[in-house]
């Protein structure tokens, strides 16, 4: 367990790791309080308060880099890697992770990280009304900007950790994860999902029926509530509230969950909240004796995806969970007949469509608009391409993927927050992460045959029994590769993630 | 405006100056996230988020104290003060403000920092046990220790502020307050309340007819939203939630008021709301030029007080604010009968009685309970007491100035939480409040004569429009006793305060 005092008594190379271990403390300690503070903008905070609300925000985000990019630090770092023999496994796995965070930190200069935040404010802003009136040329040129700053970025980050412009901008998000991992990966699902996704349209025939609305808001709060409970969510350790765009935030602790509810249609509230509940549990799970050190967070941004989708894709919209959860929302919302019974319920889950929109796509469509963005914002990044010339290639592209035209830019390359407010490299943690999902849910189930059977009686215990041990106490104490083949017995592969979809999808 | 330049040029003392204005920027931003911590602790946190919601605060504490002390700040303020012609008189309130708070930090060794704050929430913990179970006994030792801790810190600040130790301790609620002073002024009110007591509870006659309940806390909310707005609230810049205990938190653009809600009783809650929203009403009309720094913060406990007991007291107890809104509460509650008449409302709201307990007290007998804690704990300050004499001490001057036995020290010395969780000097602040709402109250009517008629239809405008030149936008820019005789033409005196009583309490 990490200790706090400062007056350890060690080798020179033993106080660095203690010092760094007390600084670090501090600086999880910052990041939970701006992570309060995010939340609170989102869920609480009435509309006057943006403005010094951003001043604190900034002022808390400019002590973390001070804190972090201190030359004390990267003394201590080199001290602390002296004696490597003196250093447990998970204390030079804590020091592996504080290097990786001090590397991102110091790659950039302080001009470089203000220009680059006030460009992705300027553009985030300037995109809001132009994805309104669908027009892109409206933001063009401060997209362009942006993007020319987010290239200076990977760059000055690539040089850092010695990898392409791209994975430097990818490692963020994705630690150790490279582009021609993922090029190899998205390449197989390219070759499958199209003509597979033209098969399952033919195969699952007519759409089931839909329950009538209107669903009380209310309700719909209790019966996420009670849903949560079932997956394990623990309310002395979290609330769910309502924000504009769901999302699971807080600390291990204190995991904050939101959503938002729409009277005509209880599905979607209910799924987003057992998709972020997935993201909660994981967090709730890291291992507490490492808590506020960097190998006690999270290991990457694939994982964590993987355990939303675990539970959302996985568990929930599987014919067993709906067989438990059909009386209970039947009840709930006071329904009866042919849209309450579990199979109507299950094919509502599992129905596909070429949709336009990457976040309300099916399982099945997402991975083609993850594969579209992924390549676009590499081709950016790289230079091969420039912002002008985004929505030809989007709608081109879409086209071919997913196989319907983009009506307008709207519903094409404006769609998502991502690029026009600076996150890079972010988008193909999505699809690792279903990947990842689909890998660690069939070896679950085969270690652990029952737990089939006992989500079809709501019971998650023997699920989160395996994923506790195997993933979630973890922490970032391993690579996710690493991590991910102790847990299944190999590195991540299409093959389970396809094994699940022609199963679920073409199989009865 | 200050500005927050880094590369400000000008003389040595002018750059000192905008590095001070950019350090105590930092340090307010600080105090809003530290301030939003502690109301989302105290409205939303679950309990299980308690342990690493502590560590993160006392993180952003040592941020605080860290950046307040540093070196650096002394010897800036010493340039800053070396060209004191070069300053506007804002600029020079804001250094002298800033000079008090350096002060006060660099008063006490961080040692002593540790020990009273590992004291203070020692002696809080156990207090809430034995309040409990109305057993002083059991938080006496952990309450000697406390004071002496206390005793030493305010031997440092006195050495250091050039005052005595109370007033040292007073100094940190309450600017410039003296003991002297607030000597004078207890001794004259002393010798006026108790008689003015005996006479008010004899000429106030029986009971009001009370409403009969239960009224739904929906509603309850709904109309202290209302209310909350009829003063001049502003839900774009605040918001109203539920606490334990009813505070104003938040900042100047974000004012966060709590209540508590019973079923049985709507009034409480809807005049602790009208209280807080003194506060925030006071809050919010800062100095927006000078938002960050410290002459655009509140003046002090006592000016604060009185703008919640202006609201409170002043304003909406009064006959004049009873006939606007009764109607608006007979309405809501769906009631009718003599108890929703105007009169009733009123009498039920100046209602007096000689009861235990200080947050329960009416206005006549509050002066009583803040006198009684001001002389006991200057007394256990300078030494003439111990802790061990509390119980003994409380209840037979209890007596003496109130006139009745207390039955337990539950319901005496263990009533309140500030001594045992190490807030020493704050108590007279309430009556000082209570006095300067009534000396502020009488000159704005006198400036506004049609204040009183205003309130009669709900309408605050004259009020608030006096309060805000000659009260909020003023910030710190005076010392408080300055500012109430720029405002009222005196300073602070009894007379204003017994002859708001008189006419309330025995005129008709």
């Amino acid at each position: 367990m990490p200790s706090q005092a400062a007056s350890y008594q060690g080798t020179n190379s033993q106080r660095a790791y203690h010092a760094l271990v007390e600084r670090f403390g501090r600086l999880s300690a910052l990041g939970d309080a701006m992570g309060l503070l995010s939340w609170d903008r989102s869920v609480m905070m009435p509309k006057g308060g943006a403005g010094s609300r951003a001043t604190t925000s900034a002022a808390l985000a400019t002590f973390h880099h001070d804190l972090l990019t201190d030359g004390q630090v990267g003394d201590w770092l080199d001290a602390a890697s002296e004696e490597p023999d003196s250093l447990s496994p998970w204390e030079a796995a804590n020091l592996h992770e504080m290097k990786r965070s001090y590397t991102h930190a110091t790659a950039l200069s302080s001009d470089l990280v203000e220009a680059l935040s006030l460009a992705a404010s300027d553009c985030e802003q300037t995109w809001r009304g132009a994805r309104q009136e669908s027009n892109f040329a409206a933001v063009e040129p401060k997209l362009t900007t942006l993007l020319d700053l987010v290239r200076q970025a990977a760059s000055a980050k690539a040089e850092a950790l010695g990898v392409s412009p791209y994975d430097a901008l990818l490692d963020e998000y994705e630690p150790d994860g490279r582009s021609a991992e993922i090029d190899r990966l998205f390449t197989d699902l390219e070759g499958f999902l199209p003509d597979f996704l033209a098969q399952v349209i033919d195969h699952q025939g007519d759409a089931p029926p839909q329950a009538e609305g209107p669903f009380a808001i209310a309700t719909q709060q209790a019966v996420c509530r009670q849903m949560m409970e079932t997956l394990g969510f623990d309310f002395d350790h979290g609330r769910l509230d309502i924000s504009a765009h769901p999302f699971c935030g807080g600390t291990p602790t204190d995991v904050r969950i939101t959503t938002r509810y729409n009277e005509d249609d209880y599905y979607g509230a209910l799924l987003g909240v057992i998709h972020e509940t997935g993201h909660g549990l994981y967090e709730r799970g890291l291992p507490q004796d490492w808590a506020g050190q960097p190998v006690g967070h999270a290991r990457g941004m694939s994982l964590h995806e993987s355990q939303s989708l675990m539970m959302e894709m996985q568990a929930c919209r599987s014919r067993e969970f709906m067989a438990y959860a059909a009386p209970v929302l039947a009840q709930a919302f006071n329904g009866s007949g042919p849209a309450w019974q579990s199979e109507a319920l299950y094919k509502k889950a599992i129905r596909v469509e070429r949709g336009y929109i990457r976040v309300d796509a099916d399982e099945v469509t997402y991975p083609l608009h993850v594969i579209l963005r992924y390549r676009l914002e590499k081709a950016l990044i790289e230079g091969r391409m420039e912002a002008k010339d985004l929505p030809e290639a989007w709608n081109s592209q879409f086209q071919a993927l997913i196989g319907v035209p983009v009506p307008n830019d709207r519903l094409g390359c404006l769609q998502d927050i991502h690029w026009y407010d600076g996150a890079w490299g972010y988008f193909p943690t999505y699809t690792l992460g279903a990947m990842t999902a689909a890998q660690l849910f069939a070896s679950a189930v085969q270690a652990v045959p029952e737990i089939p059977e006992a989500l079809s009686r709501g019971d998650f215990t023997p699920l989160l029994g395996w994923l506790r041990p195997n993933v979630h106490s973890l922490g970032s104490s391993l690579p996710t590769t690493e991590l991910l083949t102790k847990a299944t017995g190999a590195p991540l592969s299409t093959e389970a993630f396809k094994a699940h979809l022609k199963k679920r999808y073409l199989g009865d």
